[in-house]
C-alpha cells in the first residue's frame, strides 16, 4: 500500500524545484505522499492556490501547506527531510534535523562546498559553531554519479548546483582519465533557462527584460564554480566558467571546451563516456557527431552528453544538457533518496 | 532633391538581410530609391506583397521588385550593387557586374576567402576561370574598422559573415597589440538568432523546433571559421569556434575566452579597446565590468563590446553583441557603402 | 505481464501528434507495446532518429518505424489501429482496416463531418462509393464527454479536431441547459500553439514569423467550424470562430462569448458545469472568478474551463483551454480507447 | 537649428512608455532636447544607466534623468510637459502645470473619463476640489483620428489607453455610420504584450509564469473599458471587452465581432474605412480578406486595421494591430504633440 512508503516532508514547495519535488513525490512508489511545510507561519494553505496547474491532480492526497515546526515532523514521524529552502535556512535548520535522527536532502548550496574559501560568496558569518563544523564535515555532495556509495549512508545530502551538474558530469570521464591538458585551461560556457534565477520577480526576471535577449553574467565568480573545483579536483585558474541567461523557462546546456593531453578519437572517447556512465540510468551519452539539445531532455530526468572532436584529434568540445529542475534540481533530490534507501536509480522519475 | 542620389540596386530584397537593407536604403539621404530586382524572371511584384509591413510606407517610392537583367541596371545607371544572393549566384554575377563598371557589396560569402583551402565549405568548382580568380584578388573584406581605406576604392566588397564580424570586432584590439597567448588557445562560443538560418522553412527553423531549445552546430567546421582565421592571422587549431542557435529572432551574441601573454588590468584593456575604435562610430565598448546583452543593440548598427578579467589578470573574457541582420548583415553593407562614397560611416543608420 | 495487452497500432508517428500517442501508449499499462508504421516504404527506422529525446527511453521495445503493409497488422494480431495520418490516407485505409475486423481511431478530420456540405474544406472526391459512405455512417465522433456509450461500442472514431474539442466542451453544458440565446450569436475567439500547424516547414511556422507575433487566420472559415455546428446543434451563423497562432509550441486558448437566455448566476452556472462534467475526469471546472491559463494544462490530458458572468447577469465568457497535442489530439484518442475497452477514462494518462 | 525647437520635458522617462517617448523626442526635428525629469528627489543620474541601449547614441545631449522640481521647469521655459507617470502623480501635477501655463500630454489614464462612474476602477478620492473638475473639464481624449481640432488647441492632452485606441479605432467608422446592430453586442477579444503591464517586476510579469503561456483578465472590468463606452457612445452593456496577456514584449492585437444592421460587402466597408482614415497617416486599412499581423506593426507608429465580412452579409470581423508603446502610448503622444503644433502628424514618427 501506498501509504506505508518512507515518510518524507518537503519545505519550500512553492518555489520551482520544490514543486517539481512534490510532483515527483507524489508519484513516487515506495514514498508516501509527503508532508508539505512553508517557512513562514501563520494558516495551512491549499497548495494548488498556489500552483493551480495542481487543481483536481491528487486524489484526495493532503495537498496542504502547512506551517513549519519539528513538532510536526515528529508527529508524522518524518524520515527524510528536503530542504528547497534559502541557504541561510538550511544552515540553520539542517543540524537541527540532524540531532532529532532525520536525514536531510539539502536543495540549496549551504553545505556543498568544503573549502572555507569556496563558501565565501554564500556569505556565511565566520564562526558558526563545532555542530555547523560537524554537519559541514559529513554532508555528501549527492551527484550519485561520483558518490553513490556515500550517498546510500549519508545523514546529510547537498543537492548540487545546477550549473555544476551538467559541467561536472561533461568533465569527470575526462578528468578521472587524466586525458585533460590542465594548462591550456578548460572553458564552460553555460547557458540557462530562466527559472534557475528562482521564482521571486526580479528586473533581471521581468519578461520584457528576457524576452528577445542573451545575457553574460557572473563571469568567473559565479557561486557554482566551487563546486566545479572540489569535485572535477581543479586549481583556480584552470576552469573558467561563464553563465547566460537564456529566453526560455528551463534547461541547461553547457559547452565546454579543452584540449586534450594526448590525441585520441571520437570512438575512444565515447567508449570511455558510455563505461563511465554505464550504471548510470539518468546520463545519457549520444554517439558523435550528435549533440543533445536542450529540448530532449527538458521535463526529463537525464542529463544528456555529446562531443566533437576537432581534426587535430587534442580539441574536444562536449555538450551537456539538463532540465535545471530536475536532473538540476528536484529529480537529483529523488535520485538521492533512491541511493539512501537502496532503490533503482530512476525509482519514480520516469 | 533625393533622386539625385546615388543610383543603387538590390537583388535579393526578399530575404531577412535584403529587408533590412531596403528599408535602410530608402531612409539613406545621399541615394536614390533603390532599384529593387528578384532573381527569377516572370513579372514585377509588389514589395509589400512579401512584406506587409512596408504597406502604405514609402510615399510613391517604386517598390517594386522587377525580374533581373543587365539592360534593366544599365538602363538605370546603376553604379552600386548590393547582392543579397546565395553565394553561387554572387560567384556567377560579380565579375559581370565589375566588367560593366558597376560597383558592387555582396553580401553572400562568395568573395570573403582568400585562401582556397577556406573556401572549401562553399563547394566552389575547381577551375573557375581567371576573371574569377581576378575578382577574388580585388575583393575587399568590408570590415570598415579594419580595412577603411581599401574599402574606400573597392571595387568589389564581400561583406563579412555575421559571426565573424563579431569575433573579429571581440579579438582585433587584443590580437594586434599582441597581447594574446595564443598557445593556449581561443574559444569563441557564439549564439545567433534564428533569422541567421535564412527565410528558407526548414525542420531547423520551424517554430516548434526552436522555441524553448539551444542547440549547439557546426563545432569546428562553420563556414565563418575562415573569416576568423584570415582577418586574424590566426594558424589552424588556435582558435576554436561553436555557434548556437537561439530562440530568438535576431541578435548575436560571442562570448570569447583568451589567456593574455601577459598580465594586464580591465583599465588597460579598456583604453587600448576605446584607442582602437576611437574613430569606429558603430562600435560601443562597454566600461567594465559591464557585459552588452543582445537587446541592446538589435535594431541598431552598433557592435557592443565588453569584458571582464579574472584575478589572475591573465584569463580574459569578451563579450561582443551585434544584430545578425544589421551590423552582421545590411547596416555592414550600408557602413562600407558610406566609406566608399566618402561619407559618413554613420550616415543613414541612425 | 505487459506484452499481453491490447495490440495497437500506429500509423505516423513522426508527427506531432503521433509522438505524443507513441508515448503515451508506451507507458499505457493495459496495451502491449504499439507497432509503429510510417506511411510511406522503404526500410524500417528507428524512432529516435526523428525523435532523439526518445534515446535510450525504451528499455528494450521495438522503436523501429516499419513499413506500412496490412500483412504486418495481420501478422501482428493488431486489434486496433491509431492513424495519425493526412485525412485522405485515412479516408483510403480506414475501410479496409474494418473489412479486416480492425477498430479504428482516426486523428485525422476525414470522419468528423456527417453533413456533406461541412466536409467540403476537406475536399474529398464526389463519388466516394457505398463502402465510405458506410464507414462515415458508422464513425462515431470520438469526444467521451459526449459520446461515451457510442464510443464503446464504435468500429471507428473519428478523434475530435483540437479547436472543437476546447469550444464544445466550454458550450455543451450550456447549449444543452438551454441556456444560451442564439439570436444573438456565440463568438469563439481561439488561439493555438503552433504545433496545431503541423510539423512540415512552410512560411507560416518559421520561428521568425511567429515569433513576436500574434495573427488571426480562417475567420468564418476554419474547418472545424462544422464540428461545432453538428456537436452543438446550431446553425450556420449562430456561432463565429476565429483561429489566432500563438507564439508558443502548444496549448490551445479559446474565449468563448455569449448571452443567457435569462439571467443567472456564476453559482448557478458552476454548479451546471460541475454536474454536466461530474463524470468526465479530464474536464476541470475552475471555480469563479479563475480564468484556467495554457500552462497549467499543457502536457495534461485535462480540459479546463473556467468563466465569468457580467454584472447584467446575462453576458457570460468561458474560458478553456487544453493540450491540443493531447487532449486536443493523442490523449482524447486514449481516452476514446480507454472507453472502448471499458477501462477507467484516465487510464495510461496521469 | 535643432535647439531652436520646441522646449519640453518628461517625467517617467525609465518606464516603457516614457523610454520609448524620449527616444521619439531625441530625433524630432522640431523639438529641442527635451529635459528629462525623474518623480523622486536625489541626485541626477545618467539615462543610460537605466537604458544601456542609449549609450554612445546621444552626442552629446544632455541625457541626465533630474530630480523633479517646478522651479526647473520654469528654468528651462517648458511649454510642453509629457507625463509618464501614474494616474495618482498626474491627478496631482497637472493642475498646477497648467496653473503654470504649460501645455501638458499625460500619458496615464488619469484624465481619460468624463463620466465619473466610468472613472472609478481609477480610486479617485471623491472630493478632489473645483480645479481638478476643472481640468478634467477641459481634458481632451488624445486620439488624433477622432479629436484633431480639439487637441489643436487643448491645454491638457489624456493620452488614450492602449487597448482602447486599437479598439476605437476599429470600431469608430462603422459606429459613426449607424452600421452597427448595437442590440446583438460587440465582442472585443484583445491581447497585449507584457511591457502593456509596466516595468515593475512582479509575480505576473514573470518570464516563466509569461512564457509558453496565454492567460485571459480583467473580463468585464478592465479600466479602458469605461473609454470604449465614452468614445463609442456605447451603452454598459452593449460592448464585452475581456483582454488576454500574450508571451511578447510588446504589440497588440485586438479581434472585433459585431453583427452589421444591414447586409453590406467588404467592398463597402473598404471603402467606408479607407475615407473614414483618408487624411489619417498612421491608420492603415488593409484590403480584405488580408488581416493585419502584430509584426507588421511593432515598432512603428501605425495601427493597422483589416476586417472580414460573413457570407450571410452581416457578421464582421475587425482585426486591429499596434505598438502599445507607440500608438498605444508614446508616438500619440507625439503625435498628439504635433497635431498641437500644427506640425504634420507623423512629424518624428518614421
Amino acid at each position: 500500500m501506498k501509504h506505508a512508503g518512507v515518510k518524507t516532508a518537503v519545505i519550500g514547495a512553492t518555489g520551482y524545484s520544490g514543486y517539481e519535488l512534490a510532483r515527483i513525490l507524489l508519484r513516487h512508489p515506495k514514498v508516501a505522499p509527503p508532508l508539505f511545510l512553508q517557512r513562514e507561519g501563520g494558516h495551512a494553505t491549499a497548495l494548488d492556490a498556489t500552483f493551480p496547474g495542481l487543481y483536481k491532480t491528487t486524489n484526495g492526497h493532503d495537498l496542504k501547506l502547512h506551517p513549519f515546526s519539528w513538532e510536526m515532523l515528529t508527529e508524522h514521524k518524518i524520515e527524510l527531510l528536503f530542504l528547497a529552502t534559502p541557504h541561510e535556512q538550511s544552515r540553520e535548520w539542517v543540524p537541527e534535523a540532524v540531532n532529532r535522527g532525520i536525514r536531510v536532502i539539502d536543495l540549496s548550496g549551504a553545505w556543498r562546498l568544503h573549502v572555507p574559501a569556496n563558501r565565501k560568496p554564500y556569505g556565511f558569518p565566520d564562526n558558526e559553531g563545532p555542530q555547523v563544523e560537524e554537519i559541514q564535515k559529513i554532508a555528501v555532495y549527492g551527484l550519485p554519479e561520483l558518490h553513490r556509495l556515500d550517498i546510500a549512508k549519508a545523514k546529510v545530502i547537498a543537492n548540487p548546483g545546477c550549473y555544476a551538474t551538467s559541467i561536472i558530469l561533461a568533465l569527470s570521464p575526462l578528468l578521472r582519465a587524466n586525458l585533460v591538458d590542465r594548462s591550456a585551461g578548460i572553458v564552460c560556457d553555460a547557458k540557462s533557462g530562466v527559472s534557475g534565477a528562482g521564482k521571486q520577480p526580479t528586473p533581471k526576471t521581468h519578461f520584457v527584460q528576457v524576452a528577445d535577449n542573451l545575457s553574460a553574467y557572473g563571469a568567473f565568480d559565479h557561486r557554482h564554480g566551487g563546486e566545479l573545483l572540489e569535485q572535477l579536483g581543479l586549481k583556480d585558474g584552470e576552469i573558467t566558467f561563464v553563465p547566460h541567461l537564456l529566453p526560455i523557462p528551463r534547461g541547461i546546456l553547457s559547452t565546454v571546451y579543452l584540449r586534450l593531453s594526448e590525441e585520441s578519437s571520437e570512438a575512444a572517447i565515447h567508449k570511455l563516456f558510455e563505461e563511465f556512465y554505464a550504471s548510470s540510468p539518468v546520463v545519457r551519452v549520444y554517439p558523435p557527431p550528435a549533440f543533445p539539445q536542450i529540448q530532449y531532455c527538458v521535463n526529463t530526468s537525464f542529463c544528456d552528453i555529446g562531443f566533437k572532436l576537432a581534426s587535430d584529434k587534442k580539441r574536444l568540445v562536449v555538450v551537456s544538457c539538463l532540465d535545471n529542475l530536475l536532473k538540476g534540481a528536484a529529480s537529483q533530490a529523488v535520485q538521492n533518496m533512491n541511493v539512501m534507501y537502496g532503490w533503482p536509480e530512476q525509482e519514480g522519475l520516469q
